[in-house]
């Protein structure tokens, strides 16, 4: 295991839900072409706002896959 | 648009229910005297302990509302 | 009140339900050895991804509790 | 001077000429209520692209005001 | 306890004695304008030197303060 | 809108004209094979000086750009 | 000496008295149980409000000792 | 030289041999598919331990490379 | 694995040797009373020097290990 | 070339006509007693104000030159 | 004033009576060789602990001075 | 000892053989015209590729040394 080397690619999802999904959404998106997805690390924690309430939340995050 | 100016301001909310009501509870109290708030930026993420269990969530989240 | 010192570890928890529930884990772990615990700071925030799901979150935060 | 006491607000100002007129920008912005503007500092340059084209600039600045 | 919700405000203040000082002269102005102050944080220490010598101290707090 | 998923690209641009140059010769660049491209953000500002002159200037931006 | 090993720990100290207070009043305690304390380091320096003065000072400080 | 663009990655090496060799592992990977990597620069260094010894070592690097 | 628990400690390590060297003396002395450990994390990197070389090479690291 | 020692120096620049004049100004005066400076990088970006308009920029940069 | 060049130097003071001092201490030390010191901002705050209790107190700041 | 003033100054050694030999070409270099260097911080770990191969390591560090 030790000689894997691993790619990080970054990320923003967004969902109405809350910030579990806006992760959730932005890895199911990146599972439709990225293999080997191991881990992901949360860089920025954001949403925008529409008559004073959150219309939506985005979390930016790096994500970590093994190249083969 | 590309004229707007924004304003930001540093807020703290917190909440029993979890992170994400803290942060909408702190929005809410600002929309009764902000208008045209545009987004949120979570900067600190902490929360109070009683007897071992998590009492209240508190996050700090910076705003942005344009300036008419 | 002004004269407490207190005292900061640093931990990581773990769940398959969620951002709080990671914290919630770390804390009630935490709370079977330590007293007094007062409030926690989130310094860290991600979780592991297999076959392009989170399979678990992951957080790390510190944690103050008074030295009596 | 010595007993001074300062303000710092957060601003950001946008423009489609460039970095120096976006900065200026959110400075005229506030000057028509804040007085006594003394400094800014620079806290985050970003921008928006359309068309594969810079479309405005977009900097924000913290700005020092004295308060009489 | 837990539905407050806090605003923070950054402020300079300064003063020819030292640290604490700069700190309490900064306070002791907001608080003519601003009640419910709860807690400070420090995010810069400065100070001007003329003719070799520490003229004045000048320290930026971050203040939170609980909206009613 | 709330369903967007963006990535992002770190990109290093130069131009002996100036830092909007530079930032502006990066996105063309990556117009050539990125599509929908929207906003940038500066992570480093640096340059390379020649007989005491500045040479170049080098921006590094950070390009957000929606994955469809 | 180069085979040392140190441990750091963290802790909060507040006084009513000032910063070097705050941080003697940290060490004092942990002196009760740790040995061997060579050197801190500020990480974080607060302070609480109450109607508007400062009523205690605040100081985060990492501690470090050889360990034997 | 001044109208290059640059692409950055980044990506994590690891090695039981050491800090270089992680590297060096992580690089060697890159260049079966990436050409005209310039430089490199480390952002994290880290290792997993097994039996109380370091089992490997474990780098991340950014990689800029010209675009052409 | 999801509802595991870990604790970080800090430590320096030293070694006339070299980077790798420090972070394996901190480790072994800290495999003498801490069981479980599982990775590290490098915080500084620091040496002392005497007449012009280096003397010794001082690592401080982050570990985590798994409360049972 | 890889034994080249470089040396680093901070200078902040000021000018009335904008960010890139500013750094050109702290190299030139540089220029004056410093040899084989070959690279900058940005650390602080600020301006004064006066009467409600930016009266000058300054930029702080790093600016690396080789030891013969 | 806007076409003034200021240098920056880093510098550590120590004193055994606070923190003030140990700043007061470095700023008097370098005004025996360096003219037209304008400000210092202070970097990190340290000290050595020697029998439980703060032995002295170590103040690192930056100076900035006036390039005539 | 607690009166002494300290100066830091930042350097970048490199070399071809690794981390290590690159921060001692930089202190050896610095050697030859600063005494009394006492100890050393890395501030960033870069390198150079030519042809998919580590060409040559380079590490910035500030060194401190005591002005007598």
């Amino acid at each position: 295991m030790s000689d894997h080397v691993y790619k990080h690619i970054e990320l923003t999802g967004s969902s109405k839900e809350g910030l579990e999904s806006a992760i959730e959404n932005a890895i199911a998106k990146a599972a439709q072409t990225v293999h080997n997805m191991n881990w992901f690390q949360v860089t920025d924690t954001r949403g925008y706002i529409q008559n004073g309430k959150v219309a939506y939340w985005q979390v930016t995050i790096k994500v970590g896959f093994r190249i083969d």
